[in-house]
């Protein structure tokens, strides 16, 4: 039995982290490729420790990405993102990358697949399970990759450079109902305004307001509010049938993943964040709180801020009624543990029933990325 | 800023995975040293996610090992593991190391701080903390470390090569009451005959029959029995009492690590493993269940398998009256998830007062071990 000693480099995209291998130094087949990146992790070990291999992270997870150069014209650079859960035996490829995608066009330089630039380096990636367009602009500084930086962002407690991340032409139909504003109905028959977005994630915008809220929430405010919780469910039940992602809202409670996740958006105004510090009004366009599985979250997740972006800039939206976005500039939303900033570019024209068709051309966000360590990952052949 | 590199090898040692330095790629000062290392693994995060550097295994714990040529006489290698807690500023070295040890020879010879030779090589250790002298036998073949092997042992799912350990004079008072045996009590009255030892952790060993146990039992049997786990706490605070680790029961109830551990043990009698396999009587040479906790641990550490070497080789201790162990061979012990072989060689000589000082003399346990990753983590300077 033998070793094979595979390049590898730990990298953190956003508040990622994952082991990223070149296509060329892995088998060409998927079932030996996966083989060999199962057996790098720890082997498909049934009770999810995979001591005998690089693990998973904190969350039972073990996250692969797999680079190349892209033969596809207008590409630089193709990716795919595995995720190979707890007690899983096998890669999954078709989940969504998130803030990993970051950390490709940083790895494309520094491993020498694409040349950097002086300044902010364009790196064209393309996600190939399902072909999305991701244009990476990453700082050069005399050919390297520029690390450093003052980005900052949550659940990563150093600064690093910023890595622009632009999508393109993300979607054609971002409004899955086909309006940028539908009526829910509370159990007590209240009628609630609410924006359906799908632009990455299933999402369901309502106004603070009309829930009695302020927007300035933070989570010890909510998880013991059962009475808004249930009133919250109900929304994102009645969401989910009207967005087609269950038939029926007992169907929508049965979906594994709970989508939509449900928001509720106000103008901004002035709030403590989490960790203590206040949050001004000024720094931020718009505040939200977003329920997944009956908790606040921390702060919306990448395909959130997208999709809140996306609703900042179509007129008529419940987003665009208390954002404060200009025209291409990025959206600053206030969450509960800070800020961050998510951009998007709409267009649109008249459809042959005289409504608005809406397109989103382009989403800005942005991530650091870091090269953790460089190496090699010893697979032992044959088990 | 800058990026140091620091090259690092991600070892495997039993169940436990590790970063592995050489003292000499890292800072002579210990505080400066420390600040390295806890910047590699992510930083001094209050979080615990240390999502910017190589982050903690599944337990929330990252852990570190530093190796270097001894000066000591008599010494190849010297070594120190350093773990840092979810959510802790400072690395503790002062902590066992347990099955990592196993992983130190093989890094010494993979990396050419000693010269393998061939067949199994002694690298001769010193653990800097407590002057701790382990020699480990580590294959060798055409001077490279053999990882592949047959060695099998919990929690690890794949064979490797097997490294054995053996303490050097581990102990010159395995018995801290200095009696191989004591009578402690249980709150209805009965007297439980048991031997209390300290090799490494404090144990304390009672018969199964004793507590009207087999010595067979299976987690389910009793993580539900809450009189039983309720007779085996009073016993183990009695023991803590009894070895001088706390002033009285109550005191060893506010004991943060809830030592002794308390096994129950009896002769050798088949029974089915927590995989399913059946364990023979014929491949065991006693039978141990250990609780911590207040639940039944799947197999007994290595310090609890030492300290059941120990006992079974003095006659007199209830473990040798149930063990069937031969002069010079391990104890193959039969736990919940398997069996594990540990030996010990004792001596004794009389004291002033006319009764057996007892000493160990040596002690042997096995693990696998493997390098995981070789490479360099990069690691940004000031902050």
């Amino acid at each position: 039995m033998t070793v094979r000693r595979v390049p590898v480099v730990l990298m953190r995209g956003g508040a990622r982290r994952a082991a990223f291998f070149h296509a060329h130094d892995l088998p060409n087949a998927p079932r030996a490729r996966d083989a060999v990146l199962v057996r790098a992790m720890g082997g498909s070990d049934a009770a999810g420790e995979r001591i005998d291999g690089l693990g998973p992270g904190q969350d039972g997870v073990a996250r692969m990405v797999v680079v190349s150069r892209s033969q596809r014209p207008g590409c630089d650079i193709d990716f795919m993102c595995g995720t190979l859960a707890a007690g899983a035996a096998t890669i999954d490829w078709g989940g969504p990358c998130g803030a990993l995608a970051a950390a490709v066009g940083p790895f494309a330089i520094a491993e020498r697949l694409f040349a950097g630039a002086e300044g902010p380096t364009r790196v064209r990636l393309q996600h190939v399970p399902d072909g999305t367009r991701i244009d990476a602009y990453v700082p050069v500084s005399a050919g390297e990759v520029s690390e450093q930086g003052t980005f900052v962002e949550d659940g990563v407690p150093f600064a690093s450079a910023e890595v622009r991340l632009e999508w393109i032409e993300p979607s054609d139909a971002p409004f899955p109902t086909g309006r940028p504003r539908d009526v829910l109905e509370l159990p007590d028959g209240l009628a609630i305004e609410s924006t359906l977005v799908a632009v990455d994630e299933p999402m369901a915008f309502v106004r603070a307001d009309a829930l009695g809220l302020s927007g300035r929430e933070s989570a010890a405010d909510i998880d013991r509010n059962r009475r808004l919780l249930e009133r919250v469910e109900a929304l994102r039940l009645q969401a989910a049938v009207r967005m087609g992602l269950a038939d029926s809202a007992q169907a929508a409670l049965r979906v594994r993943a709970p989508m939509p996740a449900l928001c509720w958006i106000a103008r901004p105004a002035a709030y403590r964040g989490t960790a203590g510090a206040e949050v001004a009004a000024e720094s931020v366009d718009l505040l939200a709180r977003c329920v997944i599985g009956g908790r606040l979250q921390v702060a919306p997740g990448g395909a959130g801020s997208l999709a809140l972006a996306v609703a900042a800039a179509v007129p008529g939206t419940v987003v665009a009624e208390v954002a404060r976005t200009l025209p291409g500039v990025p959206t600053r939303i206030g969450h509960p543990s800070g800020s961050r900033a998510a951009g998007a570019e709409v267009s649109s024209r008249i459809g042959a029933d005289g409504r608005p068709r809406w397109r989103v051309e382009r989403c800005l966000l942005s991530h650091g990325a870091r090269r953790l360590l460089t190496g090699e990952v010893h697979v032992p052949e044959g088990g």
